[in-house]
């Protein structure tokens, strides 16, 4: 199953998005739609107002989580290339809602910056409460997947040690377009290749990579997290970036205004985004 | 004006708190009484249901903010005698909502660390969306200002360079028990000696200092974030502690079952509260 958050003209809907059409679950957007216990049944047997496809005006797939959290270095193939060891704990760090934008919305450059950078990821949406998971509650307690792009603002993130300030400009990350059920998907995303990441900045391949390079998967990182704190159904968790950022490049490569950039995940979908200075 | 959130048998309710009663404003909590641009008026006009200020149950000043934002390395005096040069810019970091606890609740103490320590905040609470804010804005948007107990987990926090998984564990950080608006406070906390800040520890004196020794003031503050994102009402923006933490002490302080901590602004209020193990 597929679903998604659409803007309609009374306000955004969830929905579930099936081949030609989708058809509003009638709750307002995915994460009141996961609050529910029944949510698959709900929203399999969903028959509310209907949408054509080729249409839909995506709002982030989350409008507004409780969490969204963001994961670094968590790439092998490119945590090796760099002449790191591989890390014995995952690095988090958070976005704010307000930094989220639709799958096909503008990114909005901020005008105080010219390092504003990508990093396509496979994404973890949260469909049930969870703490202190093992591995059969943590894979429970994943709804499914989309695909973030972690768009960071290098000089602000660099200013101090902890990245946020760089991590959560206003507009700046795209979120979905849709969550993807774990069944719908080959595979577990960590074994026999997993699945194709990239990221492609106006036609040229700037990331590609396959998540069974993660360091810690999807299950690994649920249990690690809910060791802190609950997590609860929206939440978002950004499993990190692989290799071929633009701010290592030689030279560096940034997004400018009009670039249009597009991060992919197999089998799960793509964000593709024009950006676009701050007025 | 104070304002707080109480719990009360039909859930939380923003409330007034004048010297003996505490009176319902009508909204569920701060957050949506702050959402209202006519706050000021309808708080003070406010006449529903009352309360005896001595038996008030405080939930989180403000249960689920947008963004609780803290600042750290912001103490000069601190910043100084540690040997470093001033921050050219805030570190800032982000916790979770699921963190906060009332102002006289329990803190948490997570069964997988011994290494639970204390740090006094002066807190700022936005009462009006601000983005890109010159003085007169920043000021403006502050509501009034709270206490925090920034409740951090070393070995977490210092696992990776990425402070945020040590600083928002579930039911860790006290946040309250009430705004206190500007006009009620003597000075503006940045000159004339500030506010005196402080953190006592079975009744011994942890932390002492004075908020005029912060490096980015509230209303520098303001300014910083909202060049990157809008503050909206709610937002907690926690401005950093000062010297005498527990993991600074030689040997070493932490918070153990039982413990109780107070943190304490001049003028603002307190949060008192016992540590207990988690179960």
């Amino acid at each position: 199953m597929r679903l998604a958050t659409i803007r309609t003209a009374a306000g955004t809907r969830a929905v579930r998005v099936d081949e030609t059409t989708a058809t509003e679950t009638g709750e307002a957007d995915l994460r009141a739609l996961l609050a529910r216990p029944d949510w698959r049944a709900h929203a399999e047997a969903a028959a509310g107002p209907s949408h054509a496809v080729a249409g839909l005006d995506y709002a982030p797939l989350v409008p507004s989580p409780e969490k969204i959290i963001c994961v670094g270095l968590n790439y092998r193939d490119h945590v090796l290339e760099m002449g790191n060891e591989l890390p014995a704990y995952p690095t988090v760090f958070a976005k704010y809602a307000p930094a989220l934008i639709g799958a096909y919305d503008e990114i909005e450059l901020p005008t105080v910056s010219e390092q504003v950078d990508y990093e396509a990821e496979l994404t973890i949406v949260i469909g049930q409460p969870v703490r202190h998971a093992d591995d059969a509650a943590a894979e429970a307690a994943i709804a499914g997947y989309t695909v973030l792009n972690d768009v960071s603002v290098r000089d602000y993130q660099n200013r101090t040690k902890q990245f946020l300030q760089g991590k959560t400009f206003e507009h700046s990350t795209p979120l979905g377009p849709v969550l993807v059920t774990p069944d719908e998907l080959a595979g577990d995303g960590a074994s026999n290749g997993g699945w194709a990441i990239s990221c492609t900045l106006d036609g040229e391949v700037m990331q590609s990579s396959t998540t069974d390079q993660l360091v810690f998967g999807a299950v690994e990182l649920v249990k690690y997290l809910s060791v802190i704190i609950t997590l609860n159904p929206g939440d978002v968790i950004a499993t990190g970036t692989p290799g071929g950022v633009g701010h290592a490049r030689k030279p560096p490569r940034y997004l400018t205004d009009g670039a249009e950039i597009v991060v992919a995940v197999e089998g799960i979908g793509e964000c593709r985004n024009v950006c676009r200075s701050a007025k």
